[in-house]
């Protein structure tokens, strides 16, 4: 199949982060840490309980959302109280460890050095209290729903996560 | 407006709404309003549990998910009570109302009046036993997923929230 | 470039598939499925729980999560139950049989038919200690997140599930 001459393939992924648990907090991160690698332009925006994945207080603290996988935990009673979920996460991430994963920490500092550039989502930090000093240092600015569209209109490949 | 010769920007938004707690209402509704003052195109597809968003019996009575949180409620036995949820939700959203942020309603009667085009999905409505008099009237049409793809295709900055 | 006089319709369709959840399996395969009708070029790429639709042992048991319908379970104590859940599960179940709505494992069948292709995300599989052979044999391939980017970045209609 011949390719380039009529589409371009496109450089640029920008991707909304508004999950607050580390199974959904993994999925942006490997993608902007590859997208980068492969030389395109990554833009982060952290909003909602994205903002849980650039916040000093919680960023060492994700946890697996049980629900995502609710073709396990459901049926079972055990699945719904939280000392299961104390223990299915810690089984997850054990694995993660085992396989040596990266924590989101480390992934977000190596996402740094590859230029991604992370956004912070202003009406959430108000919603939150949070200010910036709140916020991990790669935190590059904080800004409103306009500058996220502009960027997301350049020809971006877009993910809400 | 004067484009840059290499890269046309988009100028449409289409978004899937298929949650149907508060916090998965905002994005949408924030992003879409934002949109539409700049000028953009906006289509919103509700499907799922995003029909809570446009049904006249659950517009009012959406509330936050603690699971996108999981950063805070899980590790705590009190977290996954109902009664948790409640207080939570509550607190969430007496923040909303000081940083007075409008209610979903709202966003919606602001949306549609800025052009903001409202379908809801057809095989939902089918399976959650709703008639078009059973949405609010801000709904335009109802389609089916061969539509939004076809809306979807023009070029448009696509999201599923 | 050459455009059309509006606007190039895309043909291509990329879907992340990340939740392991029944109402979450429905809206990418509707889409897919549709979308192969209308010709379009498909590729859905299953990572973290979404391993949950292409594996052998949970294909069959995937159960509604109640989360995303926060409007209805979380204001009742019932809501946040197990019992309650199943029950929910089971009445949505047997709507879905009523209006003959199919399986996941009979649209996975059609999607393949029709030319979707299917693509396992390799690290999950390692943090899941699934091979190849636990998964459905409508898998195409095991790729990664660089492999998803190539075909995200072909013009398509990206969007995460």
């Amino acid at each position: 199949m011949e390719k380039t001459k009529e589409q371009p393939k496109r450089n640029k992924l920008v991707i909304v982060c508004s999950k607050g648990s580390l199974d959904m907090a993994y999925p942006p991160m490997m993608l902007a840490t590859t997208a980068a690698a492969m030389g395109m332009q990554v833009d982060l925006y952290f909003t909602f309980w994205g903002i849980n994945m650039i916040s000093k207080k919680t960023i060492d603290s994700l946890k697996i959302s049980p629900v995502g996988n609710a073709a396990v935990p459901m049926p079972n009673i055990l699945g719904m109280i939280p000392g299961m979920t104390r223990m299915m996460t810690g089984m997850m991430q054990k694995k993660m460890q085992k396989i040596k994963m990266p924590s989101i920490r480390e992934m977000i500092a190596t996402a740094k050095e590859s230029g991604v550039k992370f956004h912070a989502c202003s009406p959430t930090l108000d919603m939150m209290g949070l200010k910036k000093e709140d916020l991990i240092p790669e935190v590059d600015d904080i800004i409103g729903a306009a500058t996220y569209l502009e960027l997301a209109s350049e020809d971006a490949i877009t993910l809400f996560i």
